[in-house]
């Protein structure tokens, strides 16, 4: 079915013709900008203005009709009023149209009587699996095709360049923007599309179809709400197994953000914490601006990017090499000092004055002795102790030719991604850079950014587990939450996870006796449906010091359950446990991604100032373990400062066993165990638990 | 002194007279461009070359020698080899030279041959106070003069705009580039000082004197290491007093940055987080990065700035105004919604389709409807809610003369500050709004930084306490370590510190009765000065249940001490105490910004993930107190969901004690409590402590 929807999407993508209903000579209109725009192309298919007042438009042949076309275009660009939409789409159907780009705004963004009307051209092209775009979108473009599909101003009177990278906006203006910069650094786009209010085809599925398009290389978004989580994931997969990077910008980060988001498009924008987990564990690099996007992209467009995180920095300036230093530490790069003989072999290139240490100050000596950039260059190369090149130019814009010729000769063979900052320097300079294949950054931050997130794209590909299935979100439903007796015996059973040893009383009658065999400091707990949060209401003793207190609290507890009328299973009460690290786990479902597995550390302080990690099932032990290991307190538990190290593995087995047993039982919606704990024995223990399922029926 | 040092600086930067020892017809030579660049920038005094093979250069009369000058040059330039520095600089000072700028390299940052011939040319010149810029230093600039004292290649051929920011760059390549920047965005420079090795003029002299400078308005500098902390700190503080903003880029955050400066001039880069505390606390605004600093520069040069975070955000794109709304928030800055009423007046204002919301998108309408803008602004400022504004436009650059005219209309009566992103647009739309004052800057998060930046500046002014004295650094001395015990009583004696009630005792003997006393769990504790830290060495017993066992434990530790040669005070038992909140707290004096106050959260799991804040004494108890609210911890501090608040005003009262005793007693050089408790009852508790002072003497 995704599959059908990509080649549609690859058919309007390619249109061999496209009509244009609203066609005009102005060009003031959409429908007059438009088609300039693709004559301005060299759009080499055919172009058949719709417009029934003319029989020509800019030069064209003009129809009456979509029904009168000679033939079934592959493209329909609507450019007529909303009220007009929905005709149009019946005659376009009808014409055998390939599918629709629809710009007319006035639909769900603008009321219910909108939101109508948009629901039922979703119908007819659904019905057709017909793809539209839009409604209230800027288009779609094919770079090397000369499909300008779009209305935009920005473009206006401007010529595409092809290039490998394709673009999905959810704001047309942004992609706008977004090509604009493109073009500036000399780079042109393979497709973009602006998916406006995503009555068909969404952001996911022009996902899927750039997974698959041979022309897309890297795959850039822009994101305010993903609607189709399943096939999102699936796209996330398919481009990750192609090797093509992914890289997004995403608004509604802040909460005010996230509000004007949604009234932005509609979309709900959801957490923004659900959507970095995803873009996290399917290798989706996340920046924060288009200019971060525009950088990322020609590196990694450029440049041969693998893992390994070890810079050389080299600098005509001792100032901006510490700072470009700084800026690569900052963005976890590295930059390790030569080894000795390398060093030996420096001393003899450069200046007496330099310093034989990474980073290389070059110092303006670089002018007089052209040929000590590349001698350098070398000697790091053959050091094997590299991974990548970070180079500082300041001024000199004279030896841009030659700066381009050394790192080429250099580089290209070493098959390492390198970066040029280069400031205080002309824009041929940077062009000559640039045409030579270089990437060219005018700040130090910028340049280290760029390298620091293509190499953890090539480093996700090698070492990251993508999940192999991607579990619907489950169906919402009233749920039943069970008791913590409940819930621990269901865990124990379920998946095998251990609580503190404890009874479960209906009685206090003849309850020292039986608890007896529990060791004290015990805690009793009433257990009630009605009383799922039990701190705070009274419902729970602390501290008991014996079989004797814990009995006593008991009967108070069920006598509390009386006066209140809650209706209580019992009082459970327990061995007290020592307490070693305390975690907080959570499994419940996202509305839009599917199950999720939050672990974080337990206790009070980390309410203030949380340390969590969040993934989506289905998980192996290991990328638990992974996770784990990305918790702020991950250093604690391998064993800090001669204090013997936590027994992760186990942690990660017991989650995965929790996680693979929500999976496996459908009506669950939510477990949550809080706190967890991981006691100094390296067990896994759950000391409270909370447990949610779709229906009333008991398990 | 330092008046003086300023008022020599004053001369040397406003110089009516320039000797230039060195000159040359050859503009490759810095000699020749030097002279070359002076007449291009039109210098109005006089200009003496020096050569003494030459009686005209570039149409100048030359001299031999400097004692052959007609008349005592303000400024003396040496543009010649290392060797002949020193020549030259006794013949300046006997013509009576106001100050030298040293270009040659070859001194300390050479070899140790250098580093001498370095101190006998400072010797000479603060012999007789007169001021010496480099050696190894790209010159000096003062913009409104003409004065391009340098032999930058970046500025060959061009020609300085005068300005209200100055400059000083511990690098001089950097501050080219500075240079470049600020030109770029059409901004100039009052003064400009690449100050080299420093050998006798510093950073810390150099901004003393721009804090006094009439022309300077912004302090920029470029730093790498700081020499002289007590002339900086009075410098920060006087350019605060004088509400001149002073914003730093600092290279050396990084553990590899840091010994890469250090290679770099020579100067001992310290600890970056005490750079980091001096900054903050004199409200200096750090930047990561020269752009950082012109974008925040040019808001500051161009804006009112006044306390006050309330933004409002309007935008051409939805999207746009989503992300702009999502970088305010990131950097701290509020973006609250409008009151009804002015939500009433918007919906008469706005297209039926956009919301009446912060941020206000006013869609490509704005191209229709040219006066929405001003109209939708002005509700904005009646509305009495924002403290700012942040703008957001893509494309539309034929928009750029009307746009300037609406924002200064409304924004300059406003008084309030206004940053603009535009993206898409032509470099002659950015100029026009350039020059109608308003800043433009390229991509969202930057302006949104620079207006946040702009706006904590102004924010310290109102709030900040600036210590009002700069204690120097105590000399370096050996020093002896007091025991725990001896520790914590100079503390209960010296400031009032409160400490567990505890017993020394020397012998076992008797020690179960005496110990009666005290109210168990017990800990006892060996004092020996050969032992400080006792954990980990057998030195300290824990959980003691009784006084017998408190005394067994102390006869088993005389014991140890006995068996292994320690020297030992006795033991010290003390009742354990029931922890609150642990926190570490030290004071020691760093080498060159003198004495500072660290205090952070306690605990092995801060070990991994600290929460620590640092400051300069002297220090008031309200200053203290905001320090502790600046721990990430603090929120719980305040009473967190429900609990109690902490007696954080009873913890900065018993800081500051601490701190005062320090300050009082001049032989300390290190006070340390860790942990230091604040318990339940709100009592301040040293559990234990070590100090250290100069010399080996009893106190």
């Amino acid at each position: 079915m995704q599959m059908n929807r990509s080649a549609s999407l690859a058919r309007l993508l390619s249109a061999r013709s496209i009509a244009v209903v609203g066609a005009s000579e102005d060009l003031v209109k959409p429908g007059g900008r438009v088609i300039a725009s693709l004559l301005l192309n060299n759009y080499s298919g055919t172009i058949y203005p719709v417009n029934p007042g003319r029989s020509m438009i800019q030069g064209l042949t003009s129809y009456p009709s979509l029904t009168a076309l000679p033939d079934a275009p592959d493209m329909v660009i609507l450019s007529v009023p909303a009220k007009d939409v929905e005709a149009s789409i019946r005659d376009g159907l009808e014409r055998g149209a390939g599918g629709f780009v629809v710009f007319a705004s006035g639909f769900a963004e603008k009321d219910a009587a909108g939101a109508e009307a948009q629901q039922r051209i979703a119908a007819l092209v659904k019905a057709r699996g017909v793809p539209m775009i839009g409604p209230n979108c800027l288009g779609v473009m094919n770079g090397s095709a000369g499909i300008l599909a779009s209305s935009t101003i920005v473009m206006r009177g401007r010529r595409m360049l092809a290039g490998n990278c394709s673009l999905i906006s959810q704001s047309g203006a942004i992609g706008t923007y977004w090509l604009d910069m493109m073009m500036n650094a000399g780079h042109g786009m393979a497709k973009w599309l602006s998916t406006g209010n995503e009555a068909d085809i969404d952001v996911a599925a022009a996902a899927a179809y750039l997974a698959e398009d041979p022309d897309t290389q890297i795959i850039a978004l822009y994101v305010e709400g993903i609607r189709d989580g399943v096939t999102f994931r699936r796209a996330a997969r398919r481009a990750a197994a192609a090797r093509k990077p992914v890289v997004v910008l995403k608004s509604g980060r802040s909460a005010a953000g996230a509000i004007a988001a949604a009234s932005h498009t509609g979309a709900l924008a959801g957490a923004d914490d659900a959507y970095d987990a995803l873009f996290t564990q399917f290798n989706i690099c996340r920046v924060e601006s288009m200019t971060a996007m525009v950088n990322l992209t020609r590196l990694l467009l450029t440049q041969k990017v693998r893992p390994g995180r070890r810079m050389l920095v080299l600098s005509v300036s001792g100032g901006a090499g510490v700072l470009l230093t700084d800026a690569a530490q900052a963005v976890g790069l590295e930059t390790p000092d030569f080894p000795p003989e390398s060093k030996a072999a420096l001393r003899a290139i450069l200046p007496d004055f330099a310093q034989p240490q990474n980073p290389i100050d070059l110092t303006a000596q670089i002018v007089a002795d052209r040929s000590m950039l590349r001698r350098a260059l070398q000697v790091a190369v053959d050091s094997g102790v590299f991974d990548g090149l970070l180079l500082f130019v300041g001024g000199l814009s004279e030896l841009a030719g030659e700066l381009a010729e050394a790192l080429n000769a250099i580089v290209r063979p070493w098959g390492r991604p390198c970066a040029v900052v280069w400031q205080a320097v002309t824009q041929e300079a940077v062009r000559t850079l640039n045409e030579a294949g270089l990437p060219v950054y005018d700040e130090i931050p910028e340049a280290a950014a760029a390298m620091a997130a293509a190499l953890g794209i090539a480093e996700g590909w090698e070492r990251k587990v993508i999940p192999a299935e991607d579990p619907s979100p489950r169906p919402a439903a009233r749920v039943v939450h069970l008791t913590e007796q409940a819930s621990k015996t269901l865990l124990a059973e379920g998946c095998d996870v251990a609580r503190p040893r404890g009874i479960l009383l209906t009685s206090a009658d003849g309850a020292a006796a039986r608890l007896a065999e529990l060791r004290a400091p015990l805690v009793a707990k009433l257990q009630s449906g009605a009383m799922l949060h039990k701190s705070g209401h009274g419902g729970i003793v602390l501290h008991l010091p014996d079989a004797a207190a814990a009995a006593d609290a008991t009967g108070r507890l069920l006598a509390l359950a009386r006066e209140r009328g809650l209706d209580a299973e019992g009082v459970l009460v327990e061995e007290m446990v020592g307490i070693g690290l305390e975690f907080v786990l959570g499994i419940r479902d996202t509305p839009v991604f599917g199950p999720m597995l939050t672990l974080g550390r337990g206790g009070v302080e980390v309410e203030v100032d949380p340390d969590v990690v969040m993934a989506y099932l289905p998980l192996g032990p290991a990328e638990i373990e992974a996770l784990i290991q990305r918790l702020r307190v991950a250093p604690l538990l391998r064993g800090f400062r001669g204090r013997p190290a936590a027994n992760v593995a186990g942690l990660a087995e017991a989650v995965h066993r929790i996680c693979e047993f929500y999976l496996a039982n459908p009506e669950l919606r939510e477990i949550e165990i809080n706190p967890l704990i991981l006691d100094r024995e390296g067990r896994v223990l759950a000391l409270d638990a909370l447990i949610a399922r779709a229906g009333g029926e008991h398990g």
